[in-house]
């Protein structure tokens, strides 16, 4: 049986590339997709600090990456071998309960299962149940770097952030937290047109990229944040707020800056209960969302890079080689510091 | 100048039937009513309590209400003295910034007003700005108690609960609480069509009237009222979950059974923060609203209770002339005792 | 090979109960179900009329039906042998470009297949592909002959007719047309409680079931069609205008009584163009929607029948053995004159 | 009583610049605004040649502009003499049965009256009636003659247009028309960031000018325009068509490319009834709608304006003194070969 590369989790925040056995077709709706590139998403670094106990040791990480079909299940029909496809973070059988409503996140036999449930996307090949809603083609003449965003990113801040918080033309956005999340958020809002998008974070230089890529307005995460959001609104506060950091700090934040008639949309992965203060709020015709990415949007994204509609480039700042895989987790780990936003891993 | 009679609000729990200055056109918009039928809210108890601040003493009550139009001033177009209309409780200028984004209830020269910032509908007449859009016209052959539903309950409970809540044929509705609001709920809900409406609270006699009104379910607030709900909802959980009592320990509950997907639609009035469990609920799609009443319903129910489709009859339980108001005050002060809904006062 | 009996179209207006092949799994995603009950739709009626040329002689008619599994593919997940299930007029692949977009009747390996550009569900066995989708579970204790009308007119009635035409609580709803799919219309359209649902056609007989199913009004189709809904409507037109006739005479009188603001919904089949009046219609604030049935509201209707919430069982009028079936076509060619509107169809 | 210089419409084809009485406030909620700059709409042609009988002689033309309050009725709140203000082409009362249910352009005492049913703006004062809803305030350090355009193209292009059509992130979108409105629809229809504008028109400046404003493809409008259309969708068709011009022959366009599942979005003014193709079109899931400008985006578009993110700038292609305001229609008249949008007049 033939052997593979493969960065596994072995508890205790370790992990390391290892050899491991290819993955065969189990199911007839499976596809076997060989990487040719990944990314590490901030949960994986959750994951390696213990944060999630449903990933259990001897999981290959990774639910991000693009590549090649290798082999399909005999009931796959839109892939054969050979295809140049994106892999989505979500695996879904798209005829359950919750995939008939459009919570594919939530497939009763699917979900957020690589790097998770089942191994994942940062090996040299990968499993991918339920193939046919589980991949998409890679559009031609696309930068690679950028379509690597659609397994997870671009998707998650557009559906969680934007949609979820209703960005209108000519609305105000307020986004709190300026990582890979709250910057995708910055483009994807950009999609309905708000005039103008507010950007809160504590480092100076993640500021800066956002400006550069289209926020309106930046502000300095601090005591005097709600007081800066009111005046650049005009005293009204923000329609969306944008909750892209998830501690309770920030959440709070959200609850003061919010417009009556505004929505809070939270992207953030909370790990504790927040304060809700109805008791200023219950009257302010306020929404507030919190969902999983079900990569609906995820065919729409694709159209938007291949039309030129849509920039991503600038998300991907770092490139490694897959054999540097520890190395790229390490300068992750430092993402602010190394000015990082997403990390390409190449395996061809 | 002439004289009327008028429930006023003095300060420390007192109140009085009192004589005052029957009230004239101030502004061009105003219109000046003579009171047929009042009703009492819950929120009047609070502010005879005192939790409500912004009412003054030597402030007359009540922004409920149906009566005869006395005066016009000279911008009024709709109405004419003579004309049989309902008051609504939400006053609004219909041009203004919230005005136009259908939020009447933030009118910046509007919003809840009567028996609030100016005086109310619990007086032989009241004055009522802006009243092209503040006031209905009676439909013929509809019993006016069921009318002054209008005024406030019936848009309360389809706005903020059901539809706020999104109610959907074929989904499942938990409402918790069971006084004048939570069973207006019961009754709106029914307007979508829901598979089942299960509703929660402590007093059996409310739940049998829920029960009478179209409630399939009925479950008593206490330790397993979670258990049960999941257990009526297959384990999902209710789709829609509208918040009809305005405690922390019912917006607990809210979170418990609300499924994957669904939305919780806050009615009840909070006088403190809650916990939010963002730790659950973050990766669970679930949406949460809280608003004020707009009454942009109030023409659609009344279209539904003159056509026979909406039954909102069984809601008035007691009747008072308004020379024993105070009376009505007491006994609707233990409504579960009284087995009381809503007092209808006659002033005819 | 084993055989079964099936209702066979053979060109020329010609049908006949012949002995053909049970059917076998082609694919992985197929299931094979034996009947237990079926019915015949208005189209099929078209096609011994040689109106739908895609029809080709030798094709087992019938796309309504619902029985037992009786075999599954290897990558059927939802359904195993035994299974009671309720087939879809629609089958889809539930991934495709347009299964993604919410348009089963347009997946490009399905859609209407079934007594079609397949055999159908006029015969013991069926072959369902895409079975995953294509089937639903069904309930217990409810009637078999309401649940037949899950395969095709109710989801059709409320797809195309209620929700396209956007009934709304308090709306008012015209009707025209009350064969089998008007009158699911007449059903269907409460489910959003309208104030008003006036039905439109020729035949009296017809017109009172449509009241006995909940028609507020009925209307004589005639000249004076368009006056009378004028009246009813206060002058303004119906909100909602069902075409479910498929002439332009009909389509005619929709654009005469559809309200400033309302939608017309086209059920009805069209074999020729119609006029449009866009030199009236252009500034009225109208929109047209004509469209195939999705099936995506299935388990929504499954859910509201189980409920009692809706009650289709007067649809069902007559009933035939499967060795009757060729005089079950013939009382259904004369559906009026034989107060008829669903044959059902019993195998068992 | 003073007078002023208004552009009089005289019946047969003749106007003329003529001395007038300066209008007075009639009712409480009237302006009297002087003009700063006004514009000619392609409907005040129509209304030279005769095609508007609603239009009767002795009428001062014009439905756009803006400028300065000169005396407002005593129920105006908004407004105070000497603000600067952009005159919307709808009045309406806010409040009326259409006006409650966002149409205020079928406004029971409203609607387009300007210099059609009352005088407008080509004079040097109009009266508005219902000013605190018909008139909006100017915002600072935006360019006028892109304000101008608030009056009534862009509304149109986006409500009839863009949001009509249900322009989609990532859709295609088809234009029929490239004058004003239809370039307005290029501009308008970016708000919600399709991947593909295809804009169809005669003239090959116009379609230049498409390009420049954002259009990704053109295409001459002849036989051959269905195939390019469908060639470069991909074979699919759009799934937003903007009919922007008026006549049967681009009707029967609009549904020979509109999409599965796609929108035809007629903003053209209709002289005679069209052919519709329900025999092709009745199982394509399409949507057809026709309405008013409502201009209940003007406060959006204005925001939009101000914050730079919208840009209308070139629309405005020529400048005109009001004295020379006969010299300004004739060469409107010929828009096309004077390389015409629309024509800026000056009063200050």
């Amino acid at each position: 049986m033939a052997t593979m590369k493969a960065l596994v989790y072995n508890g205790n925040q370790g992990f390391a590339l290892e050899e491991r056995h290819i993955p065969q077709i189990s199911f007839p709706t499976d596809a076997i997709v060989r990487l040719a590139k990944t990314t590490i998403c901030g949960t994986d670094l959750h994951i390696l600090h213990g944060d999630v106990p449903s990933v259990e040791p001897g999981r290959i990480l990774g639910h991000e990456g693009l590549g090649t079909v290798e082999t399909v299940g005999s009931a796959v029909n839109t892939f054969k071998p050979g295809d140049r496809v994106i892999i989505s973070c979500i695996t879904a059988c798209s005829t359950c309960y919750y995939c008939r409503r459009s919570m594919p996140s939530h497939c009763v036999s699917g979900g957020w299962l690589l790097g998770h449930r089942i191994d994942g996307t940062q090996a040299e090949f990968v499993r991918i149940p339920h193939a046919d809603f589980s991949l998409h083609k890679m559009p031609v003449g696309v930068d690679e770097s950028s379509l690597v965003m659609i397994s997870d990113i671009l998707p998650t801040a557009l559906e969680c952030g934007a949609i979820g918080g209703k960005v209108q033309p000519g609305s105000s956005v307020a986004i709190i937290g300026a990582g890979p999340i709250g910057l995708s958020a910055v483009i994807t809002s950009q999609l309905y047109s708000p005039s103008m998008i507010i950007v809160i974070n504590r480092d100076k230089n993640r500021l800066q990229v956002a400006k550069q890529l289209g926020a309106t307005h930046i502000v300095e995460f601090g005591p005097d944040a709600v007081q800066k959001v009111l005046d650049i609104t005009g005293g009204r506060g923000a329609d969306t707020v944008i909750e892209a950091a998830g501690v309770p700090a920030t959440f709070e934040l959200c609850q003061e800056i919010v417009a009556v008639g505004g929505t809070i949309a939270n992207v953030g992965v909370h790990g504790s209960k927040v304060d809700l203060h109805l008791e200023k709020l219950w009257d302010k015709n306020i929404v507030i969302t919190s969902r999983l990415v079900d990569t609906v949007t995820s065919p729409t994204l694709i159209e938007l890079l291949a039309s030129g509609r849509l920039i991503a480039k600038s998300l991907a700042t770092h490139t490694f080689k897959f054999a540097d895989m520890e190395q790229a987790y390490s300068s992750f780990a430092s993402a602010a510091a190394n000015k990082a936003i997403k990390m390409i891993i190449d395996f061809e």
